[in-house]
């Protein structure tokens, strides 16, 4: 049985044409960079570290009385119906637009969850998606497992910590009435802000268009040197065929809990329910409960966080700046920088090899963005500061031994 | 945009045939159980009371432990490997195969996710897979959801609490060479236990007809009257063509904390990690170290909680029989007993709608288990006891209201 048919949807998880730039399939490069030395003490540059930056207090002992009694076991598939009004009212004031607790908000397990069942619910097979390059890593696949198919507009950072996206190819590609529009806002990887303008040109364009909004605000919250986000759901225009996802598991560390959300018309979100209840039944029910304070009693929180990351943001670009070969532009959000390594020319599956066996960090590579974003790493610079200059250091000498070859 | 295009695969959520029984969709009749009175202090019979039977205490500290440093926040798509490895010691004891750590297990957000990426992974649109009638009611969603056609199986409970399954239909439609058999056992809704000669008949006819297998075992410690599950993974002619979930979501409370377990062939689990990594990332990461003790530390826990919902089982089966009109086998295994009230002419929707509006109670229908179990309803006996006597009484005014009509 080990040949069992593959379904068409499982092989469109690989992205095959990405085998031109990498030499081989998606999920194969990833596990050459994966597997090398596994377990030997490496320093994780992929993700946050929560140990070093935990969430507010509150947030086990929240979870702790909703699991020894104080909240219910099973709730509606969109989430237990007084956290939903707790949430409501505090996405409400964040957001500037009102949320329905009942038909215009749920709660799922981590923003995964919510891009998951969003996307799901919309496209059929054939149907065209938009997004970034780059964006995050997991969107492409997750449409080309529903059958749709990805083109993208290319991003830029811009020394201003802006994105540039190139409007004209938007257009282009709006012409084709894709069903869905997809981008990060703050853009993951690169940590461009979207600028009041940008989104009232996209809102414009999918109206225009037809085309429905997904806006992944995950990093919303995590924004620098006094910017603040844009959200697209505040222009009319889209108000009614955007969804918003929200969560706190980024600038409030709590990924390991898996709680997100979803702001969206109410057709949108009761299709995500269905769908949701038969994925997953609901967001875990206890963890719910530590979503009751998040963007109203962790202000203070947010804003020390900020900082923090700010100076890890500074340090991170400084120090990758001055390593000949590597080129980072400084980003206005998010916990990442995006360097490009083009002029070492080595491929991104090698130099995360490299990185990895010789150097004992694990980043993302660039192809995992976008195929127009290799020669790129992703690393998540919301480190220990004496662990990621250390990081630093060690890239530095990586780039020369590979510049000396 | 409130009229945007509804995939095929969202519109198979729906059921459509079912409207022939229920004069309207699944969903809809759904919904008209769900909305009479919500909120209304009514008595959930839908699921067990977890605050009456809550989790052996060191589930929560563990719990605590993990998500305050002592556990990873981020971990491979597949679970933690300390955790599995833990996890495979105990389930290879529990299931008598040896459970490989590395190859043959995933932990899962819930055995809902497991089903969910198992079926994902192995049906292509127009395949056909094969579920009992009754069966675990969000099967044949997930299977149409991925584009399946699902013909079923009639399977009885006997007076001696064991499966009846109908083996020539069943031979007859391995014939058409289903991309898939999937059934509960013990079986959810009906509490009846697969005897292992049973088992042996459709490990048989799976090798014959080279189907694979999926076994959803939730229940498998929850077996009465000194019973074991037969596990078909011990059964060698499928032991690499067959997936086996577990979950301490029912016997041990644990359904708040969203874990499950599957155990089968590496093709099966690596295409699973695949998709679970796109659909929802992993398993919550500090909720996957309560499962380190489960099925080890937890076997005195299990034994008391099994003889004391033995007890509630006999009260509910006796209650039930008492009431003219309906009738119920003795449940082998499971929460659940799955009365029937075919004599009292009305139909499932009516019934769970009096029983919500004038009894206060919720149960669910039996068409949410199969087109043939209409005419029964699901009722969750794990309740505190005092409170299912009063469910009964209640029941059983609320029949003689409906039989002197």
């Amino acid at each position: 049985m080990s040949n069992t048919h593959v379904p068409q949807r499982y092989t469109s998880l690989e992205l095959p044409e990405h085998a031109g730039i990498l030499g081989m399939s998606v999920r194969a490069a990833e596990r050459v960079i994966e597997e090398a030395r596994p377990g030997q003490g490496l320093l994780d540059l992929t993700g946050a570290d929560t140990h070093c930056f935990p969430p507010p207090d509150w947030v086990l002992s929240d979870f702790a009385e909703a699991a020894s009694g104080g909240g219910p076991t099973y709730t509606p598939a969109r989430g237990d119906g007084a956290v939903r009004e707790a949430v409501a009212a505090n996405l409400t004031r964040f957001l500037a637009v009102p949320v329905d607790p009942e038909r215009r908000l749920i709660l799922t397990p981590g923003t995964q969850a919510a891009l998951f069942t969003a996307i799901s619910a919309l496209v059929e097979p054939g149907d065209l998606v938009v997004l970034p390059d780059p964006d995050y890593m997991l969107t492409e696949r997750i449409c080309r497992f529903f059958g749709a198919t990805v083109e993208r507009v290319s991003l830029t950072l811009t020394d201003d910590g802006y994105a540039d996206l190139d409007l004209d190819r938007l257009e282009e590609l709006m012409r084709r009435r894709p069903r869905m529009f997809v981008f990060s806002n703050p853009n993951n990887p690169s940590g461009a802000v979207y600028s009041p303008g940008l989104i009232k040109q996209i809102a414009e364009l999918a109206e225009t268009y037809g085309v429905f909004v997904l806006a992944d605000e995950l990093y919303s919250r995590l924004v620098y040197d006094g910017r603040t986000a844009t959200h697209i759901v505040d222009d009319e225009r889209v108000r009614d065929s955007s969804l918003t996802l929200l969560g706190p598991s980024k600038t409030e560390s709590l990924s390991g809990y898996r709680v997100g959300t979803a702001v969206g018309p109410d057709w949108m979100i009761d299709r995500m329910s269905d769908v949701l209840y038969v994925s997953a039944i609901r967001c875990p029910a206890y963890a719910q409960h530590t979503l009751k304070r998040w963007m109203s009693e962790d202000l203070d929180f947010v804003a020390r966080r900020v900082a923090v990351y700010q100076e890890l943001r500074d340090a991170a670009v400084s120090g990758l700046n001055s390593i000949p070969g590597i080129t980072v532009p400084t980003p206005g959000g998010t916990s990442y920088v995006f360097p490009s390594f083009r002029e070492l020319g080595v491929s991104d599956v090698e130099f995360c090899r490299l990185l990895k066996e010789e150097a004992g960090l694990v980043v993302n590579p660039g192809f995992q963005f976008g195929m127009n974003s290799s020669g790129h790493i992703r690393i998540c610079f919301a480190q220990d500061p004496a662990a990621l200059n250390d990081a630093l250091a060690r890239i530095g000498a990586l780039v020369e031994r590979i510049s000396g070859r």
